[in-house]
């Protein structure tokens, strides 16, 4: 009998993988690393037993939480990512025509892992002259760092251990502070099924330093509850309001597999169950 | 060590829920009914080891079926549901001003154990006066009636056993004779993401017998990959074009959890892997 790799959610529901092929399993200063080989999602890449990206899905996470966030700025030119060792947030960043791109991961080994066997997640993205990478502390560089940008995205794990900070008033304050006056910040927060006190404070803290704040989502098949959550703070646009046009002609130059700006604009519409439980008013 | 119930999605990969407790298991002349209780999902039906509908997350499937349909036909008196045993979408139906719901169950038990064990799901559908319930093969039914009805809404299991008629063309092609010239079908058509085949042949069945045919989109969290689709036809009216504000008064007034005009809206936004891979030009 093959092993099946088990992913909760809740306390009494997860999704289960199985495991045709190990490619890589190894131990990093932070967290238990893992590729694995499954044949509905490809390769999955798997931290501290959480499924993080895989190679049939990646797109949708990695195109939403990029292209909301870049398109709500007005003409985003630096862009820093926190977190994203797996580098498919930083691929779908340098689609846009910025002039740099800084990752700053907490865990070599991740991007190592990555480029070594989940290749197509990044593509070319970490040899691209406009990226910078950083092995280092995210919280600790946005408090540091004396350089400005003009989107900050947030992809982290869950928040345990050292990504905990990623999800604090105190990070979202220095956040803005890089981000200056047309700032625009996107960060992963959670499961809207199981997570929603995580939900209800990274507005409540996002709230503290940005004018516009707002939650938006999109299905991914290996978060478990199948519905996931992002939330977007911006200092001058409303993420809703879109130049559909150009963006249209945008992303299709990008040729994009999940976003469209129709998804992006229906991303924001909330259903009443959710509105309701996060506190959230239309 | 307690029981955990596995719902296969794709051949290596399902969900899988903790088993608190087993409130019923029985034999149809069918298949196999549980109805067990998990702490994240509440009370859950499943037939032959397929978590057909929960107590948390119902009203997901249900709405979506019922008033996506139901909002598109300018003016629904007589409503048709096959399958749908649970009463959920019954439930939902009912909720319009309608004369009368005719529901044809197969499965005399699936209705028994729901009425038992997951009351909340039909509410007090089973008793409404409107209320039809016919207890036998959909197919044969549809063959055979003489009564006209606005819209059908097909609320099967997987095309599996007697369930494989309800996405042919000929079961189509009765649906469009007692619907007639503004009538309506909504069915559900699977899974986006392992049942591609099975949403393409419904979208090639349908088009044979109704006008406007197009494929809309929602998260179901127990369903495997979280995301699932369902598939209208229209013979008048295109379902993307809605009354919002009529639409908005009326769904208010129902106090519904999920569906609203924009959710509507944007379910039928395709992302562009979904397109090419359902063949779908937008």
């Amino acid at each position: 009998m093959s092993e099946w790799l088990t992913d909760a959610g809740g306390a009494g529901f997860a999704h289960t993988y199985k495991v045709m092929e190990e490619l890589y399993r190894g131990r990093s200063d932070f967290q238990e690393i893992r590729v694995i080989v499954n044949q509905d999602f490809g390769r999955m890449l798997v931290l501290d037993n959480a499924v993080q990206t895989t190679e049939r899905d990646e797109f949708i996470y990695h195109e939403m939480l990029a292209h909301v966030a870049l398109l709500t700025h007005p003409s985003p030119r630096a862009v820093l990512i926190i977190g994203g060792g797996d580098g498919g947030l930083l691929e779908e960043t340098l689609k846009h025509t910025i002039e740099r791109a800084v990752m700053v991961e907490i865990d070599q080994e991740v991007v190592n892992v990555t480029r070594r066997f989940l290749p197509v997640i990044p593509g070319r993205a970490f040899d691209d002259t406009r990226t910078g990478l950083v092995i280092g502390d995210g919280i600790q560089f946005l408090k540091e760092t004396h350089d400005t940008f003009d989107v900050v995205l947030v992809d982290s794990t869950d928040p345990k251990g050292p990504a905990v900070g990623l999800f604090s008033a105190p990070f979202y304050r220095d956040a803005a502070r890089v981000t200056g006056r047309n700032g625009v910040i996107a960060v992963q927060s959670g499961s809207p099924l199981y997570q929603q006190d995580l939900i209800r404070s990274v507005r409540a803290n996002l709230r503290e330093a940005y004018r516009h704040v707002d939650t938006f989502f999109a299905t991914i098949p290996t978060y478990p509850g199948g519905l996931w959550s992002f939330t977007i703070g911006s200092q001058w646009v409303d993420p809703r309001d879109l130049n559909d046009q150009s963006n249209a002609v945008k992303t299709r130059e990008f040729g994009l597999q999940f976003y469209t700006p129709e998804i992006h604009r229906g991303a924001f519409e909330l259903p009443p169950f959710l509105a309701r439980e996060l506190h959230i008013e239309d």
